[in-house]
Protein backbone atom coordinates (compact mmCIF):
# COMPACT_ATOMS: atom_id res chain seq x y z
CA UNK A 1 0.00 0.00 0.00
CA UNK A 2 0.91 3.25 -0.28
CA UNK A 3 1.47 6.06 2.40
CA UNK A 4 -1.48 8.27 2.81
CA UNK A 5 -1.68 9.13 6.31
CA UNK A 6 -5.33 10.88 6.06
CA UNK A 7 -6.88 7.71 5.02
CA UNK A 8 -5.54 5.78 7.72
CA UNK A 9 -4.78 8.00 10.88
CA UNK A 10 -4.70 4.99 13.70
CA UNK A 11 -2.62 2.38 11.66
CA UNK A 12 0.23 5.05 11.33
CA UNK A 13 0.02 6.45 14.67
CA UNK A 14 0.56 2.60 15.87
CA UNK A 15 3.57 2.04 14.18
CA UNK A 16 4.71 5.81 13.67
CA UNK A 17 3.96 6.96 17.24
CA UNK A 18 3.60 4.00 19.59
CA UNK A 19 5.80 1.90 18.20
CA UNK A 20 8.39 4.80 17.19
CA UNK A 21 8.94 3.45 13.43
CA UNK A 22 11.08 5.83 11.05
CA UNK A 23 9.80 7.16 8.13
CA UNK A 24 11.36 4.66 6.08
CA UNK A 25 10.72 1.45 8.81
CA UNK A 26 7.00 2.43 8.24
CA UNK A 27 7.32 2.83 4.22
CA UNK A 28 8.87 -0.61 4.16
CA UNK A 29 6.46 -2.09 6.15
CA UNK A 30 3.41 -0.54 4.84
CA UNK A 31 4.81 -1.74 1.09
CA UNK A 32 4.36 -5.03 2.64
CA UNK A 33 0.92 -4.33 3.88
CA UNK A 34 -2.52 -4.99 1.47
CA UNK A 35 -5.96 -3.48 1.28
CA UNK A 36 -8.43 -6.40 1.23
CA UNK A 37 -12.38 -5.46 0.88
CA UNK A 38 -14.67 -7.71 3.14
CA UNK A 39 -18.28 -7.30 2.13
CA UNK A 40 -21.04 -7.74 5.20
CA UNK A 41 -21.74 -11.23 5.83
CA UNK A 42 -18.26 -12.38 4.23
CA UNK A 43 -15.99 -14.61 5.66
CA UNK A 44 -12.04 -14.20 6.67
CA UNK A 45 -11.74 -17.27 7.87
CA UNK A 46 -13.47 -20.74 8.45
CA UNK A 47 -12.44 -23.37 10.51
CA UNK A 48 -10.17 -25.51 9.11
CA UNK A 49 -8.43 -22.18 6.77
CA UNK A 50 -4.60 -21.42 7.56
CA UNK A 51 -4.10 -18.38 8.61
CA UNK A 52 -1.32 -17.29 6.74
CA UNK A 53 -0.94 -13.33 7.47
CA UNK A 54 -2.08 -10.37 10.44
CA UNK A 55 -5.50 -8.78 9.61
CA UNK A 56 -5.63 -5.19 10.32
CA UNK A 57 -9.11 -4.10 10.70
CA UNK A 58 -9.04 -0.06 9.55
CA UNK A 59 -13.13 -0.01 9.38
CA UNK A 60 -16.17 -2.46 10.43
CA UNK A 61 -16.44 -5.03 12.41
CA UNK A 62 -16.00 -9.13 12.62
CA UNK A 63 -17.69 -11.26 14.69
CA UNK A 64 -14.94 -14.43 15.37
CA UNK A 65 -17.08 -18.13 16.60
CA UNK A 66 -16.54 -21.35 17.12
CA UNK A 67 -19.10 -24.08 16.05
CA UNK A 68 -20.77 -26.97 18.88
CA UNK A 69 -20.53 -30.52 17.54
CA UNK A 70 -24.42 -29.61 17.40
CA UNK A 71 -24.02 -27.15 14.79
CA UNK A 72 -24.69 -24.33 17.15
CA UNK A 73 -22.74 -21.01 17.03
CA UNK A 74 -20.49 -19.63 19.82
CA UNK A 75 -19.39 -15.77 19.41
CA UNK A 76 -15.92 -15.70 21.27
CA UNK A 77 -15.18 -12.10 20.58
CA UNK A 78 -15.98 -9.45 17.90
CA UNK A 79 -13.21 -7.16 16.37
CA UNK A 80 -13.55 -3.11 15.71
CA UNK A 81 -12.03 -0.63 14.00
CA UNK A 82 -8.22 -0.45 15.19
CA UNK A 83 -8.26 -4.73 15.94
CA UNK A 84 -6.28 -7.37 14.71
CA UNK A 85 -7.84 -10.47 13.67
CA UNK A 86 -6.96 -13.87 12.68
CA UNK A 87 -6.46 -17.43 13.93
CA UNK A 88 -3.56 -17.10 16.79
CA UNK A 89 -2.95 -20.42 17.00
CA UNK A 90 -3.63 -21.28 13.07
CA UNK A 91 -0.77 -18.26 12.28
CA UNK A 92 1.79 -19.35 14.77
CA UNK A 93 1.23 -23.31 14.25
CA UNK A 94 0.46 -23.11 10.04
CA UNK A 95 -1.97 -26.51 11.78
CA UNK A 96 -6.02 -25.58 10.02
CA UNK A 97 -7.99 -23.39 12.56
CA UNK A 98 -11.05 -24.12 14.57
CA UNK A 99 -12.29 -20.03 14.31
CA UNK A 100 -14.58 -18.45 11.15
CA UNK A 101 -14.39 -14.87 11.49
CA UNK A 102 -17.24 -13.30 9.03
CA UNK A 103 -17.55 -9.64 8.74
CA UNK A 104 -21.01 -7.56 10.19
CA UNK A 105 -20.61 -4.70 8.06
CA UNK A 106 -18.64 -3.92 5.09
CA UNK A 107 -15.17 -4.05 5.83
CA UNK A 108 -11.51 -3.11 4.94
CA UNK A 109 -8.30 -5.20 6.15
CA UNK A 110 -4.69 -4.35 5.97
CA UNK A 111 -3.68 -7.46 5.70
CA UNK A 112 0.47 -8.90 5.59
CA UNK A 113 1.62 -12.19 4.80
CA UNK A 114 3.66 -14.08 8.11
CA UNK A 115 6.45 -14.55 5.48
CA UNK A 116 6.75 -10.53 4.97
CA UNK A 117 5.93 -9.92 8.74
CA UNK A 118 8.79 -12.38 9.66
CA UNK A 119 10.91 -10.83 7.55
CA UNK A 120 10.57 -7.32 9.00
CA UNK A 121 10.07 -7.69 12.17
CA UNK A 122 13.93 -9.86 12.25
CA UNK A 123 15.11 -6.30 10.58
CA UNK A 124 13.43 -4.00 12.82
CA UNK A 125 13.29 -4.91 16.66
CA UNK A 126 10.88 -2.73 17.30
CA UNK A 127 8.03 -4.57 15.05
CA UNK A 128 9.49 -7.58 17.02
CA UNK A 129 8.70 -6.12 20.63
CA UNK A 130 4.99 -4.47 19.33
CA UNK A 131 4.21 -8.50 18.35
CA UNK A 132 5.19 -9.75 21.44
CA UNK A 133 3.33 -7.15 23.57
CA UNK A 134 0.41 -7.35 21.56
CA UNK A 135 0.51 -11.20 21.77
CA UNK A 136 0.42 -10.45 26.03
CA UNK A 137 -2.64 -8.17 25.40
CA UNK A 138 -4.67 -10.81 23.78
CA UNK A 139 -3.71 -13.33 26.23
CA UNK A 140 -4.65 -10.98 28.89
CA UNK A 141 -7.83 -10.10 27.42
CA UNK A 142 -8.45 -13.94 26.44
CA UNK A 143 -7.83 -15.17 30.11
CA UNK A 144 -10.16 -12.20 31.40
CA UNK A 145 -13.19 -13.30 29.12
CA UNK A 146 -12.62 -17.05 30.67
CA UNK A 147 -12.97 -15.37 33.85
CA UNK A 148 -15.77 -13.57 32.90
CA UNK A 149 -17.21 -16.53 31.72
CA UNK A 150 -16.77 -18.09 34.70
CA UNK A 151 -17.79 -16.41 37.25
CA UNK A 152 -20.34 -13.85 35.73
CA UNK A 153 -23.89 -13.98 34.90
CA UNK A 154 -25.23 -13.18 31.18
CA UNK A 155 -26.62 -9.87 32.64
CA UNK A 156 -23.52 -8.96 34.39
CA UNK A 157 -21.37 -10.25 31.19
CA UNK A 158 -23.94 -8.04 28.91
CA UNK A 159 -23.40 -4.59 30.86
CA UNK A 160 -19.65 -5.15 30.79
CA UNK A 161 -19.87 -5.43 26.87
CA UNK A 162 -22.12 -2.21 26.48
CA UNK A 163 -19.55 -0.60 29.05
CA UNK A 164 -16.20 -1.64 27.17
CA UNK A 165 -18.76 -0.59 23.76
CA UNK A 166 -21.18 1.68 24.52
CA UNK A 167 -22.41 1.50 20.68
CA UNK A 168 -22.45 -2.05 20.31
CA UNK A 169 -26.44 -2.32 19.89
CA UNK A 170 -26.31 -0.34 17.03
CA UNK A 171 -23.47 -2.20 15.21
CA UNK A 172 -24.52 -5.52 16.01
CA UNK A 173 -27.41 -7.61 15.96
CA UNK A 174 -29.42 -9.56 18.78
CA UNK A 175 -28.65 -12.69 17.20
CA UNK A 176 -24.66 -11.85 17.74
CA UNK A 177 -24.55 -10.74 21.04
CA UNK A 178 -26.72 -13.45 21.85
CA UNK A 179 -24.49 -15.68 20.57
CA UNK A 180 -21.86 -14.26 22.36
CA UNK A 181 -23.67 -14.29 25.84
CA UNK A 182 -24.67 -18.41 25.22
CA UNK A 183 -27.79 -16.99 25.77
CA UNK A 184 -31.19 -17.48 23.16
CA UNK A 185 -31.90 -14.13 21.65
CA UNK A 186 -35.45 -14.14 23.57
CA UNK A 187 -33.75 -14.41 26.53
CA UNK A 188 -31.72 -11.25 25.83
CA UNK A 189 -34.27 -9.55 24.38
CA UNK A 190 -36.35 -9.78 27.76
CA UNK A 191 -33.05 -8.65 29.93
CA UNK A 192 -32.59 -5.37 27.27
CA UNK A 193 -36.25 -4.54 27.87
CA UNK A 194 -36.07 -5.04 31.87
CA UNK A 195 -32.61 -3.28 31.99
CA UNK A 196 -34.17 0.07 30.16
CA UNK A 197 -37.06 -0.25 32.79
CA UNK A 198 -34.85 0.30 35.55
CA UNK B 1 20.18 -23.72 43.24
CA UNK B 2 23.13 -26.00 42.60
CA UNK B 3 23.12 -28.33 39.29
CA UNK B 4 22.35 -31.44 40.39
CA UNK B 5 20.37 -33.24 37.50
CA UNK B 6 19.29 -36.46 39.34
CA UNK B 7 16.83 -34.36 41.55
CA UNK B 8 15.34 -32.22 38.48
CA UNK B 9 15.44 -34.32 35.16
CA UNK B 10 12.90 -32.42 33.32
CA UNK B 11 14.00 -29.36 34.15
CA UNK B 12 17.44 -29.60 32.93
CA UNK B 13 16.09 -31.60 29.82
CA UNK B 14 13.75 -27.82 29.08
CA UNK B 15 16.48 -26.06 29.54
CA UNK B 16 19.19 -28.42 28.44
CA UNK B 17 18.25 -29.99 25.58
CA UNK B 18 14.91 -28.40 24.60
CA UNK B 19 16.40 -24.99 24.74
CA UNK B 20 19.69 -25.48 24.01
CA UNK B 21 21.41 -23.91 27.03
CA UNK B 22 25.35 -25.14 27.12
CA UNK B 23 26.64 -26.18 30.37
CA UNK B 24 27.45 -22.34 31.30
CA UNK B 25 24.31 -20.90 30.45
CA UNK B 26 22.44 -23.63 31.77
CA UNK B 27 24.84 -23.27 35.41
CA UNK B 28 24.36 -19.21 35.34
CA UNK B 29 20.36 -19.87 34.94
CA UNK B 30 20.39 -22.19 37.89
CA UNK B 31 22.30 -19.75 40.47
CA UNK B 32 19.39 -17.74 39.98
CA UNK B 33 16.70 -20.09 40.85
CA UNK B 34 15.51 -20.64 44.60
CA UNK B 35 13.84 -23.40 46.08
CA UNK B 36 10.36 -23.02 47.47
CA UNK B 37 8.30 -25.46 49.22
CA UNK B 38 4.62 -24.95 49.51
CA UNK B 39 2.63 -27.14 51.82
CA UNK B 40 -0.61 -28.52 50.73
CA UNK B 41 -3.35 -25.83 51.10
CA UNK B 42 -0.70 -23.23 50.96
CA UNK B 43 -1.17 -20.29 49.05
CA UNK B 44 1.72 -19.45 46.30
CA UNK B 45 -0.61 -16.48 45.56
CA UNK B 46 -3.56 -14.12 46.28
CA UNK B 47 -5.96 -12.12 44.63
CA UNK B 48 -4.27 -8.34 44.78
CA UNK B 49 -0.87 -9.98 44.84
CA UNK B 50 1.61 -9.00 42.61
CA UNK B 51 3.47 -11.35 40.79
CA UNK B 52 7.46 -11.09 41.32
CA UNK B 53 8.36 -14.29 39.44
CA UNK B 54 8.05 -17.16 37.33
CA UNK B 55 7.76 -20.29 39.19
CA UNK B 56 8.16 -23.83 37.91
CA UNK B 57 6.17 -26.36 39.50
CA UNK B 58 9.02 -29.31 40.04
CA UNK B 59 6.74 -31.60 42.44
CA UNK B 60 2.97 -31.57 43.32
CA UNK B 61 -0.04 -29.81 41.91
CA UNK B 62 -1.79 -26.62 42.22
CA UNK B 63 -5.33 -25.13 41.32
CA UNK B 64 -5.63 -21.58 40.14
CA UNK B 65 -8.98 -19.93 40.89
CA UNK B 66 -10.76 -16.57 40.91
CA UNK B 67 -13.24 -15.73 42.99
CA UNK B 68 -16.79 -14.30 42.05
CA UNK B 69 -18.37 -11.75 44.09
CA UNK B 70 -20.79 -13.73 45.98
CA UNK B 71 -17.99 -15.58 47.33
CA UNK B 72 -18.03 -18.75 44.66
CA UNK B 73 -14.63 -20.21 43.23
CA UNK B 74 -14.48 -20.97 40.17
CA UNK B 75 -11.17 -23.09 39.00
CA UNK B 76 -9.60 -21.64 35.65
CA UNK B 77 -6.75 -24.43 35.52
CA UNK B 78 -5.23 -27.17 36.94
CA UNK B 79 -1.32 -27.20 37.19
CA UNK B 80 1.29 -30.28 37.55
CA UNK B 81 4.92 -31.31 37.51
CA UNK B 82 6.78 -29.52 34.69
CA UNK B 83 4.42 -26.31 34.29
CA UNK B 84 4.54 -22.86 35.27
CA UNK B 85 2.59 -20.99 37.78
CA UNK B 86 2.01 -17.79 38.58
CA UNK B 87 -0.27 -14.65 37.14
CA UNK B 88 0.75 -13.88 33.60
CA UNK B 89 -0.92 -10.62 33.87
CA UNK B 90 0.40 -9.22 36.97
CA UNK B 91 3.68 -10.42 36.16
CA UNK B 92 3.95 -8.23 32.85
CA UNK B 93 2.15 -5.67 34.22
CA UNK B 94 3.08 -5.43 37.86
CA UNK B 95 -0.19 -4.61 38.90
CA UNK B 96 -2.19 -6.38 41.80
CA UNK B 97 -3.45 -9.85 40.24
CA UNK B 98 -6.96 -11.19 40.80
CA UNK B 99 -5.66 -15.09 40.52
CA UNK B 100 -5.29 -17.27 43.42
CA UNK B 101 -3.03 -20.20 42.99
CA UNK B 102 -3.07 -23.04 45.98
CA UNK B 103 -1.08 -25.80 46.52
CA UNK B 104 -3.14 -29.13 46.28
CA UNK B 105 -0.62 -31.19 47.84
CA UNK B 106 2.83 -30.54 48.92
CA UNK B 107 4.44 -28.39 46.29
CA UNK B 108 8.12 -27.61 45.41
CA UNK B 109 8.66 -24.93 43.32
CA UNK B 110 11.99 -23.13 41.68
CA UNK B 111 11.26 -19.77 41.66
CA UNK B 112 13.37 -16.79 39.80
CA UNK B 113 12.54 -13.30 40.22
CA UNK B 114 11.93 -11.51 37.34
CA UNK B 115 14.40 -8.91 37.52
CA UNK B 116 16.51 -11.83 37.25
CA UNK B 117 14.88 -13.11 34.79
CA UNK B 118 14.95 -10.51 32.42
CA UNK B 119 18.08 -9.93 32.88
CA UNK B 120 19.19 -13.09 32.07
CA UNK B 121 16.89 -13.13 28.87
CA UNK B 122 18.62 -10.28 27.31
CA UNK B 123 21.73 -12.12 27.87
CA UNK B 124 20.34 -15.44 26.62
CA UNK B 125 18.98 -14.79 23.41
CA UNK B 126 17.66 -18.74 23.45
CA UNK B 127 15.92 -17.75 26.90
CA UNK B 128 13.96 -15.07 25.06
CA UNK B 129 13.23 -16.67 22.72
CA UNK B 130 11.39 -20.21 24.97
CA UNK B 131 9.79 -17.15 27.02
CA UNK B 132 8.11 -16.29 23.88
CA UNK B 133 6.69 -19.93 22.84
CA UNK B 134 5.80 -20.49 26.34
CA UNK B 135 3.88 -17.28 26.08
CA UNK B 136 2.50 -18.76 22.66
CA UNK B 137 1.04 -22.12 24.20
CA UNK B 138 -0.06 -20.68 27.17
CA UNK B 139 -2.43 -18.50 24.95
CA UNK B 140 -3.42 -21.05 23.05
CA UNK B 141 -4.31 -23.54 25.85
CA UNK B 142 -6.53 -20.33 27.19
CA UNK B 143 -8.33 -19.92 24.34
CA UNK B 144 -8.86 -23.76 23.68
CA UNK B 145 -10.51 -23.43 27.24
CA UNK B 146 -12.82 -20.24 26.51
CA UNK B 147 -14.00 -22.26 23.26
CA UNK B 148 -14.18 -25.75 25.66
CA UNK B 149 -16.47 -23.65 28.23
CA UNK B 150 -18.75 -21.59 25.62
CA UNK B 151 -19.52 -25.05 23.23
CA UNK B 152 -19.15 -27.76 25.17
CA UNK B 153 -21.44 -29.18 28.21
CA UNK B 154 -20.03 -30.55 31.33
CA UNK B 155 -19.96 -33.90 31.10
CA UNK B 156 -17.45 -33.32 27.59
CA UNK B 157 -15.09 -31.44 29.56
CA UNK B 158 -15.29 -34.10 32.45
CA UNK B 159 -14.19 -36.40 29.61
CA UNK B 160 -11.85 -34.15 27.91
CA UNK B 161 -10.27 -33.48 31.83
CA UNK B 162 -9.42 -36.65 32.22
CA UNK B 163 -8.28 -38.37 28.80
CA UNK B 164 -5.57 -35.00 29.17
CA UNK B 165 -4.73 -36.13 33.39
CA UNK B 166 -5.71 -40.00 33.54
CA UNK B 167 -4.63 -39.42 36.75
CA UNK B 168 -6.17 -36.88 37.77
CA UNK B 169 -9.29 -38.52 40.07
CA UNK B 170 -6.50 -39.86 42.11
CA UNK B 171 -5.17 -36.19 42.63
CA UNK B 172 -8.24 -33.94 42.82
CA UNK B 173 -10.53 -34.01 45.38
CA UNK B 174 -14.47 -34.07 43.41
CA UNK B 175 -14.83 -30.29 44.94
CA UNK B 176 -12.25 -28.89 42.89
CA UNK B 177 -12.74 -30.90 40.13
CA UNK B 178 -16.56 -29.00 40.18
CA UNK B 179 -15.31 -26.33 40.39
CA UNK B 180 -13.38 -26.87 37.23
CA UNK B 181 -16.33 -27.97 35.38
CA UNK B 182 -18.48 -25.34 37.63
CA UNK B 183 -21.10 -27.83 38.57
CA UNK B 184 -22.16 -29.11 41.98
CA UNK B 185 -20.26 -31.97 43.66
CA UNK B 186 -23.06 -33.77 43.86
CA UNK B 187 -24.07 -33.07 39.56
CA UNK B 188 -19.95 -34.75 39.62
CA UNK B 189 -20.65 -37.65 41.69
CA UNK B 190 -23.91 -38.96 39.66
CA UNK B 191 -21.81 -37.98 36.16
CA UNK B 192 -19.08 -40.24 37.30
CA UNK B 193 -21.40 -43.24 38.50
CA UNK B 194 -23.02 -42.65 35.20
CA UNK B 195 -19.79 -43.14 33.52
CA UNK B 196 -18.87 -45.80 35.27
CA UNK B 197 -21.90 -47.84 34.07
CA UNK B 198 -21.61 -47.36 30.84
Amino acid sequence: MEASSDIFPRFTELFRTTFGLDEAEYTRLLACFHRRLLPKKAYYLTAGDVTRGKAYLNKGCTRTYVVEESGKEHVLFFSFEDWWVGDFQSYHTLQPGTQYVQALEDCELFWISRDDFTRLAAEIPKLQAWDQVKGRKSMFATLNRLSEVKTMNAEERYLNLIEKHPAINQRISLQDIAAFLDIEPQSLSRMRKRLSER
